[in-house]
C-alpha cells in the first residue's frame, strides 16, 4: 500500500509534484489522507524522462523516507521533465526495504508503479514466473508483488514488440498490454484458488503514453482512491524552460493517488477503468471488465 | 522532539523493551501518543553495555526508521543487557538525518540521549562550545542542539573526574553533572537573550547508575511526558539468561517518554525533577529548582 | 567473488576476528592478498549464534563497506559467540548492492555464505528454482547466484528433515546436504549446456557444526583459496568470558579465504574437498568427486 | 586524501566526465593511480549547476561507493551541465563517513571540495571557528577539515560579498577569496604551533568561475596531484545538448586530481598555484607564495 503521482505534459520541475502542492507526495509520505495507515516511509522512488539526453528514463530510488531525504530535494529543484511517475511506499510486511523492492521499475522505455497489493502473493509467485519469457523472468531482482506484476507487463511488451512498432494509437496498444497484464495476474490467482480480493492500481508508461488501472477484484471496494486531473493547475511553467507558445498551450495530465491540491478540476477515476494519456490529447477512461478485459 | 526509553536492572533481551511491549518504543516511532506529531522516523540509535566484554557501551545508530530496520530486530532477538538506552527521532527541521546526529550520544563509559529541543540553537551554538575544553570541544561531530548538550555534560564529568572516582553515592553524583550541565545551558541561553522556552528530558548513565531529567523552562508546559517503573513488569528473565536467584529479585527500574504498557505501576515523573537510577535501589526523585539547581 | 571467515569454538569476540587479526577480513575487504582484484567493498555480512538466547542466529546486514562502518566495530567489540560467520562482498557486475544481496543467508537454524560464482547464471536460475518446495522457494528474496544455491540448500535440508533428526553423526549430515546442493547445481548447469567452470566455495553451519567446500569444476583452477586452522591461535578467551576450564581447553577452528595471521597453522583445503567441523572434535577433511560426489 | 573533477564548459553530460573516461572519477574511486592508497570509497558527492531552473547548484551526495551506486549511474546519464564540481572520499581515519561530510559542500551559489588534508586539525578547529560571523559558524554541520576551511572560505565571500558584486574580472575575485582563505588556514595553523605540512587542492566555483589550488606546506612535496585540461578533449556535445554553433566553438576546461584520458593536452598544474577558470576563457596559471598570498 503505498502512492503514487504520475505527471505527462509540457516539462515541470519536479518540485512542482513532489514538494510544494500543499498535498505533495512527500507531504502524502507523512500523512496521506486516503488510507487507513496514513505513513509511506519504506523508501520512495521518481522515474522521470529526459528526452533530450536520453530515450530511456532514469530513476532515483532511496530507502528512507521521501521527507528526510535532502538528494530528493535538491534533484525535485533542478530536475524538470516532461514525464515523471514518483512513489512512496508503505511496505506491506515482510517484504523488505531494499532498492531492489523500490518503485518504479524500469525495463528499456518502460516505468511501472503499483499502489495496492496481490492477497496470498506466495501462492502466486511461481504461477507469475513460470510462464515468463527469459527476459522478463531475469528483470525480477527483489521480492515485492509489484515486480513479478512488472515482468508480466514486460512478457507482454516482448509478445506484442514488432506488431506495436507499427500499430496506431500507440496510447491504446499499451493500454491493452496493462490489461492484459491484469488479466494473467487474475487468471493465476484463480488457477491457485486464492479467493482474497486483491487491489491493483498501476501505473504505466514509456515517456510519451501513459496508462493508470484503478482496479480491484473486492467486489465490496471502490480500489484504492485515484484522481486525474487536466489542464494548467500549476502556474504556466513553458516560460521558465524557454518552451515555445505552442506547448505552453499544451495541457498537462497528473493522475494521483491522492489530490495534491484542493482544486475542483480533479475527478475521481471511477472503479474497475484505465486512464489513458497522451501528451497533447485529453485523457481517456476505459472500463474494465470483472477479468479485467478492454472493452473496445 | 523524540521518543526514548532507559533501562537499568538485571539483563534483558533488548526485544523485550523494543518490539514486544503493546506500545514499545518502536510502535512508538509509528505513532506515538503523547506527542502531537506522532512519527519518529528520522533514524533511531540503541546503546547497551555488555559489562562481561567492555567497560564502554556499544551503540548502534542508524538513518532509517525503526521501524523497518532488520538490522535492528535481529539484534534485539540476541542481545541482552543490564542497562539499555534506546532512542527513536523526529529530527528537528533543518537538522540532518545523519549518523552522527543519531542519540545517544556516546563518550568513554557515557551515553546521553535527549526528548526535546532548545529553541533558537543557532544563536546558543557558539557559546555552549566556547567554555569546553578540548576535549569535550573535538567530541562535537554532527549539528544537534543533543550534541552540545552532550559536550557540556563531558566537559563537567571531565572537570570533576578525579573527585568523582573517590566520592560517595555515584548516582548522585551523575545527578549534579546532569543538573550542571542543565544549569550551563540555561545560562548560555540567558547570556544570548534568548526567550523562547527550552525541553530538555535528558537521559545519561555510566552502565551502572542513569539519571534522568524532566524538564522545561516553558511555564505553560509540564515538560515532555515521562514515565517511571519500578518493578518486575515483565515475565523473570533470570531463568532465560542463567542469572543468580539473588539477581533474579532484583527489580529493574524503565524510564520512558512513554509508558511502554498499560500497568499501572508506571508514574509520571514530576515537572522539573530529575530520576536518579542506581542498580538494587527504587528510583530517586529529585527536584530541580527554576535555574535547573539541584536542591539537596 | 568475496571473502569469507567462519569460527566454531569457545565463545570468542567478533572483533578478535573481523578486525584485531594483522590479516583480518575487513582488511580483506580493503586489500585481499589472494584474488586478482583486491577490493571488497560491495557490502558486508555477520552471522552468529546465541545460543543462550536464540536457537536461530542473528545476521547483520550492511550496503556500505565494511571498513568504515561503525555499527560493525561496535558490535565486534561487544558481541561474543560461539560459532561465527563474516562475509566480505565483491558484487559479481549486475548483481545490486542490496541488503536481499548480502551474505550469510539465514534460514531457520541454518546460515549459508558464498566465494565464487556461478558461471552464465541467467541461464541456471530457472532451472534452480523449478524443482525447489515452496519453503525453498519463496526463501529467495534478492538476485545473487548464492541465495539460489541457497534455496537449493534449505530444499535439501527439508526433504532430509525428519530423518536428520534421528540420525547419528550430524556434521557428516550436514556435509551430505550440502554436497547434495553442489550436485544439484552441476545437474542444472549440464542441464542448461553451460560449459563454463563454476566455483563454489560455501560455508553452512547450524551452530553446532558446519562445513566449508572448495570446489570448481575449472579443470585449470584450484579453486579459491580456503584455509583451516585449528587451535589456540588467540590468547585464550577463556577467562574473558568466564567460561568453565574444560571449554577453555576446548580447541577452535577457523576456515577462511585468506590466512588472518601469519600463524604456520594454518593450511590450505585441497581442491574439490570439505571441511568439516563439530564443536570440540578435530576438523575432517572429505573429498569431493568431479560431480561433488562425497566418497564415504 | 581524495580525487575530485571539474569541468566548466558547454553542457556536459555527467558520465561523460563521471563513468565514459578510461580514467573517469569512478575508475578513480576504485583504482586511483597518484596516491599510495588507491582507494576512494568513502562516499561521494556531485555537484551541478542548472542555470536554467536555479541559481544554485545541485548537490547528491551518498555515503556508499560511487562505483556501486545505481542512482550516481542514473543521474550521469541524465544530467548535463555547464558546471560540474565531482568527489570521491577517501575518509581520514576518525572522521566518519557521514552524509555531512561529503563534498562538495555548498553555500548559496558556490561550492568547494578539498583533495587534501590538515594536519592536527582538532588543534586549528577552534582558532579556525573563533573569527567567523554566525551565518558562515552555523554553516558548519560536520568533522571535516574540509567543511571548516569552507566556513572560512564562506566568511570571505560574506565579508566582500557588497564589493565584489560590482568588482571586475569575477573570477580573479574568486581567486582573492580562496588565497585568502588559505591565508587564514596557515595563520591559524602557525598560531596554534603546528609544525606538521597541509595539503591543500581546493576546488570552488559559482557557476560561472572556478578556482582550483595546488598548494602544500611541505616542503618536500609537489602538493597533490592536479591536472588542468582544455579544448574538446571529448567529441563535441553541442548537438546532443541542441546547442549553438557558437556555444559549440567554446573550449571546456577541466580540472583534476588525475588524468581522465591518455590525451597529451593535460598539463600538471605547477605546485602552490591556482587555476583560474572562466566560461570562454583560456584558464590562468596564478603563483601562490608560501604564506598563500596572491602576486599580482
Amino acid at each position: 500500500m503505498c502512492r503514487f503521482t504520475l505527471y505527462l505534459g509540457p516539462s515541470i520541475r519536479l518540485s512542482k509534484l513532489l514538494i510544494e502542492p500543499e498535498h505533495s507526495l512527500i507531504h502524502q509520505s507523512v500523512r496521506s489522507k486516503e488510507r487507513r495507515e496514513p505513513l509511506n516511509g519504506d523508501g520512495f522512488g521518481v522515474g522521470w524522462y529526459a528526452p533530450r539526453l536520453s530515450r530511456e528514463p532514469a530513476v532515483f530510488h532511496s530507502v528512507t523516507p521521501a521527507w528526510s531525504d535532502r538528494n530528493l530535494r535538491e534533484l525535485s529543484r533542478v530536475v524538470a521533465s516532461p514525464c515523471v511517475l514518483a512513489h512512496v511506499r508503505a511496505a506491506t510486511p515482510g517484504f523488505g526495504v531494499d532498492l531492489a523492492n523500490c518503485h518504479p521499475f524500469a525495463w528499456r522505455r518502460h516505468l511501472l508503479m503499483h499502489n495496492g497489493y496481490l492477497n496470498e502473493f506466495t501462492r502466486l509467485r511461481r504461477r507469475l514466473l513460470e510462464p515468463l519469457c527469459d527476459e522478463a523472468f531475469n528483470r525480477v531482482r527483489g521480492s515485492t508483488d509489484t515486480e513479478h506484476v512488472f515482468a508480466v507487463f514486460v512478457d507482454q511488451l516482448l509478445r506484442h514488440e514488432k506488431a506495436d512498432e507499427r500499430a496506431p494509437d500507440p496510447a491504446l496498444r499499451l493500454a491493452e498490454r496493462l490489461a492484459a497484464t491484469l488479466q494473467r495476474v487474475l487468471a493465476a490467482s484463480q488457477a491457485a484458488g486464492v479467493q482474497a480480493p486483491h487491489y491493483l492500481n498501476l501505473a504505466v508508461s514509456n515517456g510519451q503514453q501513459a496508462v493508470v488501472s484503478r482496479f480491484t477484484t473486492d467486489p465490496a471496494s471502490e480500489g484504492d482512491s485515484l484522481y486525474v486531473l487536466q489542464g494548467q493547475l500549476y502556474e504556466t511553467t513553458a516560460q521558465e524552460f524557454g518552451q515555445r507558445a505552442q506547448e505552453e498551450r499544451e495541457p498537462a495530465s497528473i493522475v494521483s493517488s491522492e489530490r495534491l491540491t484542493p482544486a475542483r478540476a480533479w475527478a475521481a477515476v471511477p472503479r474497475n477503468h484505465l486512464v489513458v494519456l497522451e501528451r497533447g490529447a485529453a485523457p481517456r477512461l476505459l472500463p474494465l471488465g470483472a477479468g479485467a478485459e478492454l472493452a473496445h
